[in-house]
């Protein structure tokens, strides 16, 4: 299949450092190389891929000093893409803007969108429901909780994968209990940090201190980071992380906001470790209580599931990881909705364009 | 001629207070209107206008306190103009983004683009140069000047105008030199106040204060505001702006970077008020040297030209500005351009789109 992935500029694909969407376009474009798919990847010109690479900037736009206003690439990235959407079965976008949308549908272009993001922001609302007729791909199910009222197009529930050989699984338990985030509100490290202190079990804090959280990282968390069961390690990279979270007890995942997918669980599990995870977002999709994990609702009952990991088999963990969560099974899930956009069209999709210039 | 007009959402059409390019939409659609054209307006919901108002958002963009992210409703706005498109002879846009482009080219919808802004923008680059053959009009010939490289499809300048009522003739000159701006190192106050102080005369200043040029205010500006001769009013209306440059001796206009057009300069010859005008942007285009004012290169020859005044005769400033810069001449400017729209394509413009779907 002739397939285009279109992904955001802001990172490199994949990124040099943090980037989730271009991440997981990355795992997804190699993967379908592999299974012999023709894959054009529309990108930062630095990306390195097994695809073809069409270019629209040289470094992405994050991370170059000289870019103020992103939007005039977003528009020109668009138009890039239509003049080749010709040789393409399907292009598959991963952008939440939908600045695609007006002009796919008009053209009666096969395309697919995943939304990378949270669905519950105003400024998003009008577009979705003027856009619910679009093909679209959730990370979760729960994602689309905010937009259940509209008449939305949802193709399938595909959920971010890793190739298979990126973490290893260590089969022996570790003896400390993981985090790996930013520090924020969100990510709700300060639970990590009380759950660790009264399970009595040493933490291992790898995160990220954006500007804008810095006031609340000194409130709620540096007063704890002199403690002798807490340990911050600063930033990983995604080498570091098989050895980080593969010698964890477990990880913990302790977020307080609807989080689509949440990455870092399935490298933990990868690796054969079990996550202690508060039931907010995704995290009922990706964990299975009792099984590959514990699911919390406060940081009593995660002190608890602490004392029950012996019970999690980490070999499990890792064949769950395998059987769900692997790039192969992410670009087959795809690939089973490209296949319903280039074989038939959603009536509610079609928006006619009679107009003769 | 069936016209739509879309304006910017950044803004109420006329916009409560400030906003350029709204206001410009704003009297470019009465005048059609009145000229007899079947006018549609796209702008946001409290929009007051004699055409046909079609509302995307209840409120403006920029005074929403809820609006975080601006570029949903500018993909929103497209589309909901695009499901009109056929109901039109020619869509005319306001917005430097050049969203519309990628579809309206590729679906043959006669269009215009009027850019309102400055086009020396590194960010923009990329977008002009993928649009360059869709047509354009520029506010003043300088404007243009930083895609002179380009092979731009520039279908005309059309010079900002005002309805002829707005302002009326104060055939008596004032006492007072008049500034009408911001407080920003691209308008430069700080030369208007050195100007008055060296020829002795008042300066009275009306001007809006940024919060990102408050440093800039405290350097150059506030020593000054105590001097006997400088007098700040604070912001002035729309309505106040007939008083206030109608009993100024002049208007002194010395900007320090490219002006695309400077709406105040027409402003102040609606009223007779000649202008003392830096030679920047589109100053040599709008301002007649020795006619409607003068155009100079130094704080020195702004002095000199201060002494110059009463050799210029307010009727003939009047006359200029009815004769060049009234919202009739600019409809019918625009009219002009519509046709050619209309009656051909420019063969760069097509754009082939041979799909299938």
């Amino acid at each position: 299949m002739r397939i285009a992935q279109i992904a955001p500029l802001h990172e490199s694909v994949p990124p040099k450092r943090y980037g989730g969407t271009e991440r997981v376009v990355s795992y997804l474009t190699e993967e379908l190389v592999r299974q012999g798919h023709e894959v054009t990847l529309f990108a930062s010109g630095d990306s390195v891929t097994q695809a073809r690479l069409v270019p629209l900037v040289e470094r992405p736009l994050r991370t170059d000093p000289d870019v103020r206003d992103t939007v005039p690439y977003l528009i020109t990235q668009i138009d890039q893409v239509l003049d080749h959407a010709a040789d393409f079965d399907v292009l598959h976008f991963h952008s939440d803007y939908l600045a695609h949308c007006p002009l796919v549908r008009r053209l009666g272009i096969p395309h697919l969108t995943t939304l990378h993001g949270r669905l519950d922001m105003p400024d998003f609302r009008g577009l979705f429901e003027r856009f619910a007729s679009s093909p679209m791909a959730s990370i979760s199910e729960d994602q689309r909780r905010p937009l259940r009222q509209l008449p939305m197009n949802w193709r399938a529930t595909v959920y971010n994968g890793l190739p298979e050989d990126l973490y290893r699984l260590q089969a022996q338990p570790g003896k400390y209990l993981a985090f790996v985030g930013r520090f924020s509100p969100d990510k709700r490290a300060d639970r990590a940090i009380d759950i660790a202190i009264r399970a009595g079990i040493p933490l291992r804090i790898a995160a990220k201190l954006d500007h804008c959280d810095e006031p609340w990282f000194r409130e709620h968390i540096e007063p704890w980071l002199r403690h002798p069961l807490i340990e911050y390690v600063g930033e990983i990279s995604d080498a570091d992380k098989d050895d980080f979270l593969g010698h964890a007890k477990a990880l913990l995942f302790p977020i307080d906001w609807p989080e689509p997918f949440g990455m870092v669980m399935i490298e933990a599990l990868a690796c054969g470790t079990p996550v202690i995870a508060f039931r907010r977002g995704s995290v009922p999709e990706v964990i299975r209580d009792g099984h590959t994990g514990f699911i919390v609702d406060s940081v009593e009952e995660a002190v608890a599931a602490v004392s029950r990991l012996d019970r999690i088999d980490r070999v499990h963990c890792r064949r769950d990881f395998e059987q769900r969560f692997s790039a192969r099974r992410m670009a087959e899930g795809y690939v089973r909705s490209y296949e319903g956009l280039r074989f038939g069209r959603d009536p509610g999709e079609a928006v006619p364009w009679d107009r003769v210039a």
